[in-house]
Parts: structure tokens; C-alpha cells; sequence
């Protein structure tokens, strides 16, 4: 871990704090934990028998292979998919809890649940192949959610997952059926990757890889259908106008937490807490004061617009304000620790889902059929805690900075149907076509206290933006931005190069918004990604290009979770160039790494490269963007020349 | 390791020789992992994130918990139901395999498979519910197959697995029901728990061990269909007469040994080398000559015959032989270092399955439209091989040992029945209540050689016998036996206690067999621990015990796999005290091991118990044996008491 914790000023006297009392952090955990295991570190440690652990330990004789004789490529590839396995499951599952509710709702079995965003529902029922003329809202849905569950169950292999078969194009779709990685069903897949790492399997490395890409493409499919079925449920993101950081906690409110990634129940808490405003009152605050962390967090900013409180690294900070009356959690990310941290004062932390429990917390076990009444008796919970709060101990750092979020495609059509109303994403492309831009980043991913807290994440915005390059972001990472105070206008005047300014004064002049463009789309949540891998498919579609030829990369700069192997995983297989800011456990085999990061480019037009420097890892993103659109250029220059002497 | 690497002598014979060419078998890897990491082998080490690896440091200040905050019990509970995640994966989709033949053979889409035996197809169609009464032998398959591929593709939760359903009483049942471990689907609940243990998810040992045990309900369904529908496919095992060890590799003919453990491939090898003895004999061979390593081994000497060459862990020194023309594999516990050994031979290994390849391998895809053409050209690959044999190079040790086995459910039955043709078990729960024989052990499992290879299977089994405790064996455990010359009618007269030796004398009276019974029942292959759950589901019942009161124990004297731990689970959920020959990495948790081998039992009935010393692990199996007879008697009196009382 780099000498400096983090780069966030609120955090850094959060920090300060748990010093003095003694509250020992992740940061704290992260610096025991130096150095790292080696062998664990590069991934040539093997623990899937019970044999071992083996260690490639090449000096010893009989050493430079597992007791199974299972050499570093092996061990090494099948520890990566299995990381794919754990995030493609964790995003997919996400999507299926999704996809019950939405049965439920067109099989009138709830009543919290409803369809709010019934053209979405028809948008999507068309792309998936339901028929939607002349019939039935409900009818609709009911196709639409049992389509969705059908993605998770299907067993038949000769069949194609229908999400991304529809929000694909077949040049890439081609791509994947002969290379043998389209999948059939989500948890057929995972099942299938788990047999095929088992001890004794598979100890072809190309064959392990490929069998993980299989499961990162259910990863996407996963995530598509989840990010479709929670527009449909709750609505799909425009513009919102809000704040970041642990500012936005309100010390004469009581302040709820949404931590996590599924919105069904912290939805039901925003819909709950609208009512409950009068009893807070009678409790002596002045309200309830929604903040959102990770996920769940850029889930009800982008349709709700709840403020950030902060993201994943620095999550137990927000308890340490002593101004947190309850944080609510659902699944993915939610570090164990928040309970050790609310042991130091009143907070109550509620965790929801039957798949997620944190010894000593309190557990409101999610139920569709009385989501708002949960919803209402946490919402309780948390002014009676609030009632216990110790004013003493209340410590609320002042940083709290203007984000404009909310930039789900639709949301972002919207503003470029002002300029192009036939085909919105043509603005885009014009403007890398003019040289005004040279292309689109997608900054995502999580925290990893490998290297200095979002220090990556936003020292690469701004590099990128300096050269030129729209931005795009999800997750922690979009969160690392707004926390600096990065996702607004002023920030645009600040770290814009000149071409992007002019794109973004062009857009500002038409958007009608009460706020000017931010720095960067905040496109939402991890399973969001999907609306970021849409976007880069409608600007291959628009510009005609194949997608491995898009000025189009991926960062990841402090990638930290299986999801974001999975997802990393299956950017790469659909053509882009995606950068992550630690180095992957795939080091340890050099010819693992080599397939990840250089012959998948032969095979899929995507790679991986690690660069834990964000300035190293800005430029290389700039010259792949300049590389592309040099090479774009040069095809066209060579079609003109055919055409005219033709 | 110990010292003395096995107790096998043609084994013994081999790693001299392996030594004399310098060849680094298993037996040397394993001795270079020494000493094994301590982290990971006490399950104290994480690597579910890209953060760490962390490991659980008590001395560091912050060590003592992982970056995110999880403790030991939650670091060793995840890893450990990830154990089963693999196994119960490998197992079920081997299962799903079988089931998407026996529905082609239903729907006439193959012609080299059909319904072998017609009258368990009937059995266990009325078993799960399939209506039978009336109906074509085909459209009975085919609901059978479906209602099995049905098993994986279930999403609805509120459904049951119908298999477990069907083949576990009510009283077990409810248990499930009670602790919300009763799957759905297969695939569901693998998915599921993948998600669960996702970095930030379950931090409650006991939430994810209960995950864990869903998990490991999935692994003995996929299992027990997997057994049923090859049954139906291929026969349902008889008694059969073979020899085991190294000596029943043929210096004179074509040696293709069938390794893995799905027998959808070695059972159309079975049949093509019948029809191609004069293609071997036209090479110069005295024919074909099939034996059989690890389960599919088992799978071919159950139904066919075939003899057994050697268990597991030796598994290279059947190629050192020198007389070995083609290894075929299939799935699970194949050693990758085959292929290195093939290196300094002749041997062709031919891999078969999609998701398995070793690279340098010939690998003939599995296609079950196919597959004996497929068999053929391996078969003819094998006599291309005999042809380039170096004959100075043959070494084959002259240890063979007689072999009498095929005891399926259906087999033993049928000898039981000559003595009771009511209720067959009643011939042991009467053996049982006589006090001729202490109950039952199930002696299954695979070969690790953190010991002696092979040394706890053999001691454990001789110390029972003399006990007079009744043994059914499966998978590598069932093979050491037979590779040692324990599983015929001598062995009896040498190791059985009065009691078994009386209870033996009884049976083989009326067996009609041509050889007298073994010592063990050796009950099948891996999956086939089916067989042995059955077999103590039918004496619960028949002795009117619940599952938890009946003297049947388990031990895998050398578990290895993920597999083992997920079969060693749900036979802790049946209610089975389980006996594990090697410490598990739950040791690195107090509360995690006290809950697995204490709490357990409180809940379940059931218990694991470590104990890699086998002397003390086969007194203490008396011990539980002798205190639930004890128990059960003071049950009975109690009752008897009662009544004469009223």
C-alpha cells in the first residue's frame, strides 16, 4: 500500500479519527497484510484439492508443478476463472432477484412492485423477440420476466442466451459462436466452469480461458437483464442534480445508508422514507437523510437521486461520523467490518437478504410481498436509533461536492437527439470522426487498497480528459469521481482538453439542463456496465466499424472484486482494449498472461494490460484510441482510393 | 508425507523404477510441497478478492481479520462451502451428461445407446412420480430424462429437488425443510452459493455452511441420478469376478486403460474392443485388454467386468508399466502428469470431453451420435501404439489380486433376498440387533498422500472387519481394497471378526455365486455413494430408526477432492457420523470446526470427525457404532417397559 491512504480529504480526517480512538480500518487491515503471499499473489498457489495448498516452487525438485502434476498455466488459469465464476454468479444472481419481482408484478402477486417505465418494457420485449402488438401490459411483462428467468435455467446447449444475442451484432455474436464461448444458460455455465476447474479436469490453459469467457458472457447477460428489468420496475435515470461525499450526511437528520448492489429493498426505503419524514420530526430531527454507498448507492442516485456518502474503500468512515443512524445493506461488497465499526456507536446496521447476514446485526429478511412495511420498520429502527445518538461523538467532515449524474443511454440520447435527432450517437462519432474527441473511456470498477484510495481512479479522468477522451464511468469508480468533486461542469472547465470542451459547450447548448455536462457520464452501477457496453455497440453500429476497431477502452484502475474479473473478462472477449490498475494474479504463468494480454487481441481485437501508474496507464489508453482511429482512417483512406479508381 | 510412500508392492516396484529413470512422479511433488503453507492448510487464507491474499495474522495489529474485515470463521466457512461448490459440480453435471443421452435415446436421436435396463427405468419412473402404468417404454424414458435435466434448469425456489425427494424419508426431509437447506435446482443453488461467499456477501459461518449443505443436497441428487440413469443406460451392476492391481495390464496384448468417471465413452469402448480383438491379434497382440483407474474404472468393473489397474494416486505408474497403449480419459481425478509420463513411453492419452484436454493430448470430442465410431479410432490408436511398444521398456509387476465385486443395491438384495424375500435388508437389521455384527460402515473416498498411500483405506477396513462391522465401499477407497487383495472370500477367513465371518458363512450358503462374498461390498464409482445412502436410508427404515439412530458411519480415510467434501457433507446432513483421514482446513476456525464436527450434530445427527491415525479413527467408529446399538436397545426397552406398563 502507497504511504498516502487516500486522496479524499474527508477520509483522510475520518482516518485521523479512527487513529485517535483506536479503530483500526481496512486501511490498517491493508498495510498487515504486507507484504502479500507471493505464490497467492500471482496466482500459483493451488487449493482445489486437498492435497495441497501446492506452490510452483520451481528450484525444488518436483516443485515446478502441483502434486497432481498440474503445472503454473493450469493452476494459474484455473484460479482466474474461478474468480470469473464467483462475479459472473454474483451479478447474474442479482439479476434473477430482479427477474422474480417483475413475475411477481405481472402476475399481480405484489403490490409494493409496479412497472414504471412501461417503454422500456416495450423497448426491450422487441429487442428479446416478445411480441408485444396489440396485447396486455402485464402479458408483456410476464414474457419479459420469464424470458429473463429462462436465461438462468436453460440447460439445452444448443440454444444462445437472448439478451446478448439481441443487444449484440452478429459480426461479434460470430465471433463467440467460433470460438465456442456462447453460452446457453447462466447457471449451466458456472455449474460447467466449476466442473471443468475441478482437480483432474481441464489442464489446458487456452481451454480453461475460453471456458471463463463463457462465464463472463453470462456475467453481461446477467447484468443487462438486470439494468433492463430495474428500468422497467423502478424507472429509467435522467439528469439529477446532488452532492458527494461524507458531507452529505446531515447531522440534524437521521441518516440511513443504502450499501450494496440490489435496489429492490433500498428502493422501497426511498419510497418509505418520503411518508416517514413526520416521524423523524416527532423524533426531534429535522428529517431522514438518505446517503447512498457502492452500488446500491449509484442505483437510487441515478433514479432517486440520494446522495453519495462514499464508496467502497472508505465505507466504514461514514459510521465513524457517528452521525450514522442505520445502514442498510443488501449483497456484494459490504465489508464485515461496518459492524465492528458501529460497535463504537449507535448505528444499526440491517442486512436484508437471506444470502447475506453479518453476525450481531439486525436482519430484515427481504420478502416482495411486504418489501414497504421492511422497509418502514428499518426506516423505524433507525429513529429510534437516532434518539440514542451521542451528540458527543458526532464528527461530520464538510466536503460535500455538486454531482450531475443520471446518464443512463436513454438519458443521454435524450441530450443528443437535440443535435441528432435521427441517430443520436452519430454526435458522438462526428466528433471523434472531426478529431474533436478522440474516443470514449469507460472508468469503472472498484476500490483496492493496493494502491492510494481513488487516487488512480481520478488521476486517470483527468489525463484522459486533458487528451480529449469522453468519458464514461460506473460503480466505485464513478463514485471515486463525484466524491473529488469531478461530476460537474466545473470540473469540465478544469481537466478538459480544448476538443472536449467544444463537445461539451455544443451539448450544453441544447441540453436544457438546470446544470452543465459534468466531466464524466455517470452511467450507474456495476451491472450498469451494460449500458456502457451498449454504448460502445452503438458507436461500432453508428460508425460502422467492427467493435475491436471503436476508439473505445475500459479502465479499471483499483479492480478489487471477482465482478470485476468477470466483467473485465468479457469487455476484452467483445473486442475492447481494457486496462486494469493492479497486476492480476495471472503473472505467476507467463504464458497465461500472455494469452490475456496479448493473443486475445489476435483472437477477440480486446486485451488486458496491467499498469498499476495511472499517468503509464493514461497515455497507453490515449495511444490505443489514436492507434484505432489512425487505423480507421487509414481503411478509409484505402476504400476511397478503391472507389475511385473503380 | 510419511515415510513409506504406499503399501502397495507392485507400486512399491514402480517408484524404484521411476526413481532408477528419473522420472518425478506424484509421490515427489507431493513430498516438495513439505511442509504445506499453513495458512492454507488450516483454511485461513482468502484469496476471494483481488486485495489480498489475506491471512489471518492474531500477532499483527490489524492482521487478525482480513482487508475487508472478515474473521477466520468467515474466511474458512467460504472457503470450505467453495469445496463443495466444485464437487457438487463435478458430480451433478457428470449426472446432467447421462441425462442428455438417455433423453436422446428417448427421443431416437442416437443409435448407440438404449435403455439396457428397462425394469429399473420402471422403478425409478414410478419412484419420482413419472406415471409408468400403460405408457411406452420410450415416453417413460424420456420424462425420466427430462424430469432429470429438470433438476439442473429449476429457478423456482419454491420447488424441491424431486430425486433427494423421492429417495429420503419424510422424518430427513422435514429436517431439510426446518434448516432451509432443501434445494430447488442444482445449478441455482451452485450459483447461488458462488454469490453467497462474493467478497462483501455472507460474513455468518453458519448462514454460508447452511448454503454450503444446500450445495451438498445438489451433489448426492446429481449424484443418485446420475447412478440411476446410467443403470438404466449401461445395466445395473451383478456379481462379477476380476483381478486388481498393476499385474492385470498384459504384456501380451493391446493394454487401453479406461480413467475418469463418466462411462459414456468407456462403456462404447467396452463394446467396440469386443468386436476389434482381430484387428489387435492382425498387430501381433493377443487381443484387447481394458482395465479400468479411478471411477470410470469402477463404472466399466461394475457393469462389465473390467479389471482394475490401480487407484489414484498411482495412476503415472500404469504408463511406467511400459505396456500401456493408450490412456482414455474422461472427467475428474486425471492427473495432468499422465501426459509427462506418457513422454517417456509409447502411450497415447486421449482426452474426451470438451472441458478436459491436457495439452499434447490426442483428443477425440465426446459426441453421443458418435461414440462408438469414436471408440474405435481409439481403440485402433491403441493398436497403432502396441505397434511402436519398446519391448525392452516393459516392466509389468506380477501382482494381481482376485477381485469379486458388481455389488449394486439391486446385487446385494438379491442375495439378501434368499434369505428374506419380504424385506431384503432385514437380513442385516437382524444381523445388527442379534449383535452378530456392530452395523455399518461406507468406506469411500479417494487417495491423498499427505499419508501413506493406500495404508489408512486397507488398515481401516481389517480394523472394522474384525469388529465385525459390515462394509460397503465405493470410488478409490473400494480399489485400495482390491489392489491389496482384500475384496474376495479369503480376506473374510483373514480379517472378519466371529460375528461377520457367521454373518458371511449365512450368505454365502445360499449366494449361488461362484466365489464366496468379499470381505466389502464394493457398491461403484463415485457417484454410486448414492448406492450407499440408499442402502442406509432402506436399514433406517426397515429397523423403524430415524436416519441419525442407525449404526451407519462413513469415512473417507484419505478425502482429496472437492467432491469428497461434498459428499462428506450431505452424509453429514443425512445424519452420518463422518470420518475424515486427513485434518481439514476448518481447523484454522475453532467455531467453524466445532460447528462441522460438533454442532452438527445437534441439528443433523450427523458429525465430521478428523482423525488421520487409523487405528484411533476405526476404534472411535466402533465406539459411535456400539453407542447408537446401545442407545437404540435403550430406546426399545424403554418402549417395552411403556407398553407393558398400559
Amino acid at each position: 500500500m502507497s504511504e498516502q491512504r487516500t486522496i479524499d480529504v474527508a477520509a483522510t480526517q475520518m482516518l485521523d479519527k479512527a487513529k485517535e480512538i483506536g479503530f483500526l480500518t481496512t486501511f490498517d487491515r491493508a498495510k498487515a497484510q504486507e507484504p502479500r503471499c507471493t505464490f497467492g499473489n500471482t496466482g500459483i498457489c493451488c487449493r482445489i484439492c486437498l492435497q495441497g495448498p501446492c506452490r510452483i516452487l520451481p528450484k525444488k525438485p518436483g516443485g515446478n508443478k502441483g502434486i497432481c502434476g498440474a503445472a503454473d498455466y493450469t493452476i494459474v488459469a484455473r484460479n482466474t476463472v474461478r474468480y470469473i465464476a464467483g462475479g459472473a454468479a454474483a451479478h447474474s444472481d442479482h439479476g434473477r432477484e430482479i427477474a422474480e419481482v417483475l413475475l411477481s408484478v405481472a402476475e399481480g402477486r405484489v403490490h409494493d412492485y409496479k412497472i414504471t417505465d412501461a417503454d422500456k418494457l416495450i423497448r426491450v420485449a422487441k429487442k428479446i423477440g416478445v411480441e408485444t402488438e396489440g396485447r396486455e401490459m402485464m402479458a408483456i411483462c410476464k414474457d419479459v420476466a420469464s424470458a429473463a428467468l429462462a436465461e438462468f435455467g436453460r440447460v439445452d446447449e444448443t440454444k444462445e442466451l437472448a439478451w446478448i444475442n439481441a443487444y449484440t451484432n452478429e459480426e461479434r455474436l460470430n465471433i463467440w459462436r467460433k470460438t465456442a464461448i456462447m453460452p446457453s444458460g447462466i447457471n449451466l455455465s458456472l455449474a460447467k466452469l466449476l466442473h471443468q476447474t475441478h482437480i483432474g479436469v481441464d489442464s489446458d490453459p487456452v481451454n480453461i480461458i475460453f471456458g471463463g469467457l463463457k462465464a463472463a458472457l453470462c456475467d453481461i447477460d446477467g447484468q443487462h437483464l438486470a439494468t433492463d428489468l430495474s428500468d422497467i420496475l423502478f424507472g429509467t435515470g435522467v439528469p439529477v442534480v446532488t452532492e458527494a461525499n461524507l458531507g452529505a450526511i446531515k447531522e440534524d437528520k437521521v441518516n440511513i445508508a443504502l450499501h450494496g448492489h440490489n435496489p429492490l429493498l433500498s428502493q422501497m426505503v426511498v419510497k418509505a422514507a418520503k411518508e416517514m419524514q413526520e416521524e423523524a420530526k416527532a423524533a426531534g430531527a429535522a428529517g431522514i437523510n438518505l446517503v447512498g454507498i457502492c452500488c446500491t448507492g449509484n442505483e437510487v442516485l441515478t433514479r432517486e437521486g440520494v446522495a453519495i456518502a462514499t464508496n467502497f474503500a472508505t465505507q466504514e468512515l461514514a459510521i465513524m461520523t457517528g452521525a450514522m443512524d442505520a445502514m442498510v445493506v443488501d449483497v456484494q461488497c459490504i465489508m464485515p467490518s461496518i459492524r465492528s465499526a458501529a460497535e463504537c456507536y449507535h448505528t444499526k446496521i440491517v442486512t436484508t437478504m437471506p444470502i447475506m447476514k453479518i453476525p450481531g446485526s439486525y436482519h430484515f429478511a427481504f420478502d416482495e410481498h411486504q418489501a414497504v412495511d421492511s422497509a418502514k420498520e428499518i426506516i423505524r429502527l433507525a429513529i429510534d436509533a437516532y434518539k440514542n445518538r451521542d451528540k458527543s461523538k458526532v464528527c461530520i467532515p464538510e466536503l460535500r461536492n455538486k454531482v450531475v449524474a443520471g446518464f443512463t443511454l436513454e438519458a443521454m440520447y435524450n441530450i443528443f437527439r437535440k443535435i441528432n435527432p435521427e441517430n443520436p450517437m452519430k454526435v458522438v462519432a462526428d466528433a471523434i470522426e472531426a478529431g474533436e474527441i478522440k474516443g470514449v473511456a469507460a472508468l469503472i470498477g472498484c476500490n483496492n487498497l493496493k494502491g492510494t484510495h481513488d487516487y488512480n481512479h481520478t488521476t486517470i479522468a483527468k489525463e484522459l480528459a486533458k487528451n480529449d477522451v469522453l468519458l464514461i464511468a460506473t460503480g466505485c469508480s464513478a463514485q471515486a469521481h463525484a466524491l473529488a468533486g469531478m461530476m460537474n461542469g466545473d470540473a469540465v472547465k478544469e481537466y478538459a482538453g480544448e476538443g472536449l470542451k467544444k463537445f461539451f459547450a455544443r451539448l450544453n447548448a441544447v441540453a436544457g439542463l438546470t446544470e452543465e455536462l459534468p466531466l464524466m457520464f455517470h452511467m450507474g452501477s456495476c451491472v450498469d456496465n451494460s449500458r456502457c457496453q451498449d454504448f460502445a455497440t452503438d458507436l461500432a453500429n453508428t460508425m460502422g466499424l467492427e467493435y475491436a476497431e471503436v476508439p473505445y477502452v475500459v479502465s479499471a484502475p483499483e479492480a478489487m472484486s471477482e465482478k470485476a474479473v468477470a466483467i473485465g473478462s468479457w469487455n476484452v472477449a467483445y473486442g475492447n482494449p481494457t486496462h486494469v490498475g493492479v497486476i492480476a494474479p495471472t503473472v505467476g504463468s507467463q504464458l497465461v498472461n500472455d494469452v490475456v494480454t496479448k493473443v486475445a487481441e489476435d483472437v477477440f481485437g480486446g486485451f488486458f494490460f496491467w499498469e498499476p501508474d495511472a499517468h503509464k496507464a493514461s497515455a497507453r489508453m490515449v495511444e490505443i484510441l489514436e492507434e484505432r482511429n489512425w487505423k480507421n482512417a487509414m481503411r478509409k483512406k484505402a476504400r476511397d482510393a478503391q472507389e475511385a479508381a473503380e
